[in-house]
């Protein structure tokens, strides 16, 4: 696997584009389009909230019924979720924008939102928008980069990660109500890889579990959340109908893209500081070894600790204990690892005996982690979180206005 | 059901007495005794967080072995929690001290503590403590009103119910790390009532599900969480020993004094400007009104947007959505309410046609509801949290020093 730069747009094949179609915001890009030369075919994952937005429910038929898609309309703004009757009309009216501009036939085109839930869209707004990205449509490294920006909306880092030979790149938006089971993210992953839909589909089935889902900003499971996984066959490369090399290559470079725009995601919580990981070692089953990690990362309690640089090492202690995982505290052991440093907080049923200072030290860093020996078999996992601050307390007592 | 005032000491043959221990507090009370004239029938509920506390376990183990119990030692500042080997040490050690200074036999006596996890017990400021409670027992009014609050952590209010003929007493703990199931919250009630152990222990039982059990503050669910309920037969009734009319009318009771335990509890959440509570009506089945009600009240967004007094109603959508219960989000209502009126905010899968403004005053009381309509069934629950602010972020991110 080789690490490249660029992002939606680094695959054969795949172009972008944005517009500042002032749908919410006034003075910046807040459209963006993903398309593919050629049909791809198509995976996804989608929220599992009840409530589920109206380009979700587009996007899940569409994947459902049709082998491929050829385009991805993105906007950012408002969420289109809860628009009642409306809130359908608009997908429907976005994609067959597109087919009366492109040429793309309307049942080819997917839509993401993300925003305010329960405002309607201005429907003329994304119409000029998509009239405007069309001409401009380009397969420029920049031009990746740029739509990553137009997604975003309380972020304030653009996500891109890029691939490899076969190529791979993604990007991806979430910031707050972030807890993906499958998660406000929106991730959009293109390749140049041929591959049947029925392995791509379980491939992206499979690497949520522990990339997407292994992140929480806020517990909050939201309505809009869409990872949507394009592959337009434009490599050349033999396509891919079994479980052979060559499927678990692409299984790899599909879980370093997804992890690593997922840490980012992370990273960029609403209102963070830092990027708390919670990496659990020798747990008895996979399944603990996650439920462990996430309750770790999603503790109010612990994250306030990491904003203050304090190893209160209780508060993750009853964390995995209220996990649902069975286990024995007495037996386990925790450690603080940064760039600064790794030390011991925790064993034998009691507080290790290490230096405050260290630990400070070490929990200054813009990125934390904390490491869970269960000392009991031979399953990890790992999930990202991020500190709880005053500024996620800022962001979202005044989010509308 | 009449009210009257006093907490634990409310009830007859029921004395309570503090110290000022310096367990970790320098400046205020930080023990309180509860102790009753004659053994009174005990049942309990302990936190089902995988790491218990020291004094969870001693206490879970009398309550199963025991028919009586006779005292209660509480201490705050220190939680007796990740103490290692030493930890039942202090337990044993401390009901050992109550049995050399009153005569009351060591498996008679109950503990209780909440603070720091990790930190151990100076024992001898413990048995000073009980050796300077002991000679200041009494049954006055001001000595339960004493005892709620030296038991207080994070707590900014003391939390005391008082009852009713058959009298039932009660006080509470609970500020931070609240998410009861069963919850560092510590509750005590009282009752001079006779009841068999059996029909005392499922009225518990079932009523912590309807009221601790529907409180959160943060999603910690803590290793020391206890509610210990003390039945001492003074007010010389007939034993209850069946489910009739007496039984109703104590269930009845008991639920009205922890209910209002638990309301207390969560409007004195960490860093909390208001109480906010969700009442979920007509939901198909009681388990599914509980769900939804505690989703709510749980959501990190939600709680910052209370803060806010903005009416968000699309996250509070949103987390009904996530709570695992299956509903048609078009045939649902929202309403808030508080003292200042009532507005319904969303109906037929959308926003109801409200003013921002009033939604505003509504929700700049110090008590706000939102009221959810399943429009399906006959169940409902309410459950009790409070809102997210810069001073739960404060509090929390430097709580140890």
């Amino acid at each position: 696997m080789k690490i490249i730069t660029g992002g939606v747009t680094a695959a054969k094949g795949f172009q972008a584009a944005v517009a500042a179609a002032g749908i919410k915001y006034k003075d910046r890009t807040d459209m963006a389009m993903i398309v593919s030369k050629v049909p791809a075919v198509t995976a996804g994952t989608f929220t599992r909230n009840v409530v589920k937005a109206a380009p979700v429910v587009w996007d899940q038929q569409m994947v459902a019924q049709k082998e491929c898609a050829q385009a991805v309309v993105v906007n950012a703004g408002i969420a289109n979720a809860c628009t009642g009757s409306e809130g359908m009309g608009y997908c429907k009216k976005t994609a067959e924008k597109v087919e009366q501009v492109m040429g793309i036939s309307a049942d080819q085109v997917l839509v993401a939102s993300t925003g305010v839930i329960g405002m309607q869209l201005p429907m003329e707004k994304l119409a000029s928008g998509i009239e405007h990205m069309v001409p401009k449509l380009s397969s420029a490294i920049e031009s990746g980069h740029e739509a990553a920006c137009a997604i975003m909306t309380t972020d304030t880092k653009s996500k891109e990660v890029e691939g490899k030979t076969v190529t791979l790149g993604g990007m991806c938006k979430g910031s707050g109500m972030i807890h993906p089971n499958m998660c406000t993210m929106l991730g959009f992953v293109t390749t140049d890889l041929a591959i049947s839909k029925e392995l791509l589909t379980e491939a992206l089935k499979e690497d949520v579990k522990d990339t997407y889902n292994m992140v929480s900003v806020d517990g909050d499971t939201s309505t809009n959340d869409t990872v949507l996984l394009l592959a337009n066959g434009m490599a050349g490369n033999t396509q891919i109908t079994q479980k052979d090399e060559n499927y678990q290559k692409f299984v790899e470079a599909l879980n370093y893209v997804n992890t690593a725009l997922a840490k980012k995601m992370a990273g960029d919580g609403e209102g963070a500081t830092a990027l708390f990981e919670a990496k659990v070692v020798h747990a008895c089953t996979k399944e603990d070894a996650r439920v462990l990690a996430k309750s770790v990362i999603c503790s109010s309690l612990t994250k306030a600790a990491i904003f203050g640089h304090d190893a209160n090492w209780g508060r993750i202690l009853c964390a995995l204990g209220y996990s649902g995982a069975v286990f024995d505290p007495e037996k386990i052991e925790l450690f603080f690892q940064s760039k600064s440093g790794k030390i011991q907080i925790y064993k034998d049923g009691t507080a290790a005996d290490y230096s405050e200072e260290e630990a400070t030290k070490i929990l200054s860093e813009e990125e934390v982690t904390v490491l869970v020996d269960m000392k009991k078999g031979e399953e990890e996992a790992t999930a990202w979180g991020c500190d709880l601050t005053y500024d996620y307390v800022k962001i979202n007592a005044d989010y509308r206005s």
